[in-house]
Order: structure tokens, then C-alpha cells, then sequence
């Protein structure tokens, strides 16, 4: 039984949005990284933030090039999704360094926990494309570290942290039923296809967990 | 004849202090460029500039592992610059994309002159580190080509641009200045030796007028 050219259009469309919004993330990541990095209390931590602001531009980078091969224009594969991310960042600001680190770990793990979980309706080449630029990396470990290091130097930090936490976790993914639902060969395909809302929903409350699960583990309240 | 300890100590520090300038002049460059890509009109060029900045970070790691191997803490050598630096960062905020452009393109090219003038007063390794981290890059070229592409789609921007890249060349100049003064091994040190103003002066002239070479070459009046 071959895919139909249907099926297979439509599928090679919901790899590219999918790509556009990785990219965009990334590239948003960058900038967003960048700019909280003036919070960091010494040079030296500054230099860290800028170093995994740089790995979130590569991971653009790979992205965009994954796309230029598919024939897509990049741009046009972001520019979607532009206005739900800044939207996104600009009602989670951090007010200082610890809530800036807090926030970079949050998006790096969520996100990357929605991206592959998207990937698996996706052909198995751009299912494993994903997996590989959405896996939890160096810069997921230096940020775990550097938030038990704020929580040992100060426990009282922890009960502020974890609402930020959950503050975090609330907007994105409001963000992403938004993305699910503006977008909808990703709604569908979700869970194999059936409605979108419960899909998305379904999606929801796996992330939930899976985040709550990671602030647990650092001693937060999630 | 051999080298007295005290040179050889001395010359070490001066490598310490122009590697250190060095290091944080890229993290704040980084930083900045990352910034003034919110300017930009299309998401292509955002993304083009963020490279830019990647470029910049690049260079700062190398800066920071070479301060390693020579068993200087990054962050003590950088910290002497940081002021004069961050003052002139703030006294040259872009107001525009093209201001952007120009401000990055200045200073990339006007404190590569400046590093590898300071390089040729140092020992051979440490003059070709710099001459390597400090060469004109795709970076610079990459800037030339968006200057000239701003030029050509609105021959008005030039006059503004003219004047604006007068400004940043003297606060640059100012600043470049200010850290001969400011640092007593670099002062004496630029020119063999001799009076460290004169020498400061000297070294001004010279960059002040590749600086206005290169504006002429792209139809600005410098």
C-alpha cells in the first residue's frame, strides 16, 4: 500500500511546521538568552548563558538548513509562529538572574518534550532529525546545576522559584495548545488523529507531569 | 643577551591585559549584537546578525581558554575593561537597524586594528593569536554587503549613516584612549616605548584614518 501524493504533501507540510516552529523557538531562545544574560552576577556566568545562547543559534542553524533542504523558505516557515513566542516571552520576563536560569531550563525541557512528542506522527528521517537537536544536552545539565547551586547558597529561593516554575510551565503551554490549535496539521496528526482539543489536551497533561516530575527532582514544589 | 625576569614577567602581563581587553570587548560585543538584532526587518537578517554575535562569542572562548593555558583567570583580566567598555556601549546605543549595522561594522573593524597594533609589541605566539582572532572575517565582509545594500535601497540613509559613523568612530577612539591611559603596561609599551600619550596619539591617528578609508570606500563621508 503506497501513501497517497495527499498524505504524503500533507505530512511533508506538517514536518516544515513543525521545523519553522523549532526554528523560530531557537532563534528566539538566542535573543532571549542573550538579553537575560546581563542579569548574571559574575562574568563568568555571563560567559555561560552566552555559551548555551550560542547552542540554541546552532540548533537554529541546523534547523534552518533541514528546512532549506525540504525546499521550504525558512522565514516563511517561522513567521507563523512569531507572534505566539514573543507573546510568550514578553509575559514571562525574568526579574533577576536565578528566575533568567530558571526560565532558560524550563523552555529548554518543555519544549523539548513537546517537539518530540510531536515528532513521532512525523516520517521516521525528520522524527530522528528532531530527536537529535531536541535532546536534553550539556546546556541542560549546566542549567540543573546552576539552579541546585542558587538553592544551596539560599534556600529561601525555592518557594519563589517554584512559582515561577509554575508560572513558566502555565504560559508555555498555553502556548503550545495555542500552536496545536492555530495550526492545524499539528492538532490532528496528534495522538494519531481523532479531535485536536483532547489531543492537545492529552499532550498537555503528559508535559505537565513530565515537567513536574524535573522540579521534584530539584527540590521544588511543582 | 637573555631576558630579565622582570621583562619577561612584565611582557606576560601585558599579553594578559590586551588578551583580557580583548575577551571582554567580544562578551560585550556578543551581547550587544544580540540586542540590536531585535532591529532588524526581516527575520533572515535577524538571523544573519545573531551569526554575527556568534562570531563574537566564538572569539571570546578563545580568548578565555588561550587566558586559561597561560594560567590567568579570564575574569580577573576582564575586569579591568569592563567599565570603559560597557560606558561606551551605552553611549552608543543604535536607534535603527542601520545604526545597528554600522555600529557593528566599526567596531569590528577599528578594534581589530587597534588589537593587532597593540600585537606587534608582544611576543611572537601571542602576536599571531591576536592577528588570527582579530583579522577581518565573513563577519566584516558580511556587514560591508548589508551597508551597502542599505546605501543603495535609500541613498538618504548615507549622510545619517556618515554622521553616525563619525560619532562611533571617536567614542571608540575615546575609549581606546582611555584604556592606554588606564593600564600603564599597554601606554609605554605601544610605539617601543617613549611617552605614553604621544605614543597613545600616534596610534589614534593611524586608526582614525583606516577608519576613514574604509568609509570612503563605501561612498560615506568619513
Amino acid at each position: 500500500m503506497g501513501i497517497s501524493p495527499d498524505a504524503a504533501a500533507s505530512a511533508g507540510q506538517l514536518s516544515a511546521e513543525l521545523l519553522g516552529a523549532m526554528a523560530y523557538g531557537e532563534l528566539s531562545a538566542f535573543g532571549r538568552l542573550s538579553l537575560d544574560s546581563r542579569y548574571a552576577p559574575t562574568l563568568h556566568d555571563r560567559s555561560v548563558f552566552a555559551k548555551i545562547a550560542v547552542g540554541a543559534y546552532g540548533n537554529f542553524a541546523l534547523l534552518n538548513d533541514r528546512l532549506s533542504e525540504m525546499g521550504v523558505d525558512p522565514e516563511q516557515a517561522m513567521l507563523p509562529f512569531q507572534r505566539s513566542f514573543d507573546h510568550f516571552h514578553e509575559r514571562t520576563k525574568p526579574g533577576d538572574w536565578f528566575e533568567s536560569v530558571m526560565k532558560a531550563y524550563v523552555i529548554d525541557t518543555v519544549s523539548s518534550d513537546f517537539y518530540r512528542a510531536v515528532s513521532m506522527f512525523l516520517d521516521p528521517t525528520t522524527r530522528h532529525f528532531v530527536e537529535r537537536v531536541a535532546s536534553p544536552d550539556q546546556a541542560t545539565e549546566v542549567l540543573r546545576v546552576l539552579i541546585r547551586r542558587a538553592l544551596a547558597d539560599d534556600p529561601r529561593l525555592a518557594s519563589r522559584l517554584a512559582l515561577w516554575g509554575r508560572r513558566l510551565v502555565g504560559e508555555a503551554l498555553t502556548q503550545a495548545q495555542r500552536v496545536g490549535m492555530e495550526h492545524p496539521l499539528l492538532g490532528p496528526l496528534l495522538k494519531g488523529g481523532g479531535d485536536a482539543r483532547a489531543a492537545v489536551r492529552s499532550l498537555t497533561t503528559e508535559l505537565a507531569d513530565k515537567h513536574g516530575r524535573r522540579m521534584t527532582g530539584l527540590g521544588l514544589t511543582a
